[in-house]
């Protein structure tokens, strides 16, 4: 019997558990600006980030001596070293080091599909090493989008059916409705990113905070082929 | 101060807890076919329905000698007097009657929302009418999908950015990412309707069942001026 590959698009962490399979591999995708960044981190060279949900833990883990980025809202938080911007972990100091990392969305959804086969990092700058990836191991996907504090947003949903699309293509196609829906709307997007980027109220958001070249950052396709994967408690790299 | 009005789309009602205010009227949406049933329901003479959420509750409800629709994954089930087609209610017979329905997503919807401030029921078959009230009301509107176990669907989404749409020309404007992407997926779908309802998973499931007829009839507009509404455990139409 032929095996029975799922795509599946899961629009806010909230939902995790209605969409949880045993066999499926699940990418976190929080594109402005958790998922990004990460991506960003191990490609400048980390060795090892740690997710973790609250402040508390991210404060925890300050005290103990660790580099830690923490944002909240679009801010990073003051007392420490790093917030969420991609540009801010392309520096030679992390070279090696082990980082904390605790954000509004992108940390949340993590931790929400913490019991999943296999939790790997998504987004725009590692696109195709992603897809390569993802089509290479021949089990199913769910594609989960961080969104805003548990709500659908544009640029995870867009990126959800950017991957949804490619994998299509390679020839998965076992799929539910709102993978079809996310891969349409990645395929308008494409005829007027602009447009699409302007209906995302975080990019709004991050605009009107003057963050205008993290936004355009973080739609830029295949900046690395770091694949941040999820090992008990550490992202490390997918060798 | 002005009142601020939000039009938000909740895409399942697993995740109606994150999107509940307690101002908006609350538009409970199972184009395929729940909505659609109870809107024709109203529009040939039921006095009453009373929505529950399991079989337990129509089976008990049965033996008390009310008329009970009740369907699950598109089929009626036994020992009832309906299931879940809009034709079946287009008879004399449950005119002026109580008619207890259960079905495998709508009324999980309402029973989701039953705290509201008001929760009301949309369809395409009365979308005019609908929209016309939810305008004249003058506060937020939160659009609810029932989804397909709790999973978004093509035909619910569509109809809430069918209705988002409407209300934007109105001149509500202050809504979220996920009313603007289904009020764009519901404008893509105006150039290529058949294309639209092909993707939908359970216009598939139900075509494959004979009840195209019945898709049909759920996607035509304004068959009727009825709006059904909640009062404690009824479902009446609003004066």
């Amino acid at each position: 019997m032929e095996k029975k590959i799922i795509v599946d698009v899961c629009l806010s962490p909230y939902l995790y558990p209605v969409h949880h399979r045993d066999d499926a591999i699940v990418v976190v995708i929080d594109i402005l600006r958790a998922t990004t960044a990460m991506c960003a981190a191990f490609h400048h060279g980390v060795d090892k980030m740690i997710p973790v949900a609250t402040v508390e833990e991210a404060t925890e883990y300050k005290k103990q001596g660790f580099m830690v980025g923490a944002e909240r809202n679009g801010i990073p938080l003051e007392g420490f070293d790093f917030g969420n911007s991609p540009f801010s972990y392309m520096t030679e100091k992390i070279k090696g080091q082990t980082i904390v990392i605790s954000t509004t969305n992108g940390t949340q959804a993590i931790e929400a599909a913490r019991n999943a086969h296999q939790v790997v990092i998504g987004a725009f700058t590692n696109i195709t090493a992603l897809c390569e990836y993802l089509v290479s191991q021949n089990r199913s996907v769910l594609l989960l989008c961080s969104g805003w504090k548990n709500r659908f947003n544009w640029e995870d949903s867009i990126f959800a059916g950017a991957v949804t699309t490619r994998l299509f293509e390679a020839g998965l196609h076992n799929t539910g409705d709102a993978a079809k829906a996310m891969s349409f709307l990645y395929e308008q997007s494409q005829k007027s990113q602009i447009k699409f980027i302007r209906n995302s109220s975080h990019a709004e958001r991050l605009a009107a905070m003057g963050l205008k070249k993290d936004i355009k950052y973080c739609f830029q396709l295949d900046q690395t082929t770091a694949i941040p994967v999820l090992q008990g408690k550490y992202l490390v790299k997918l060798p």
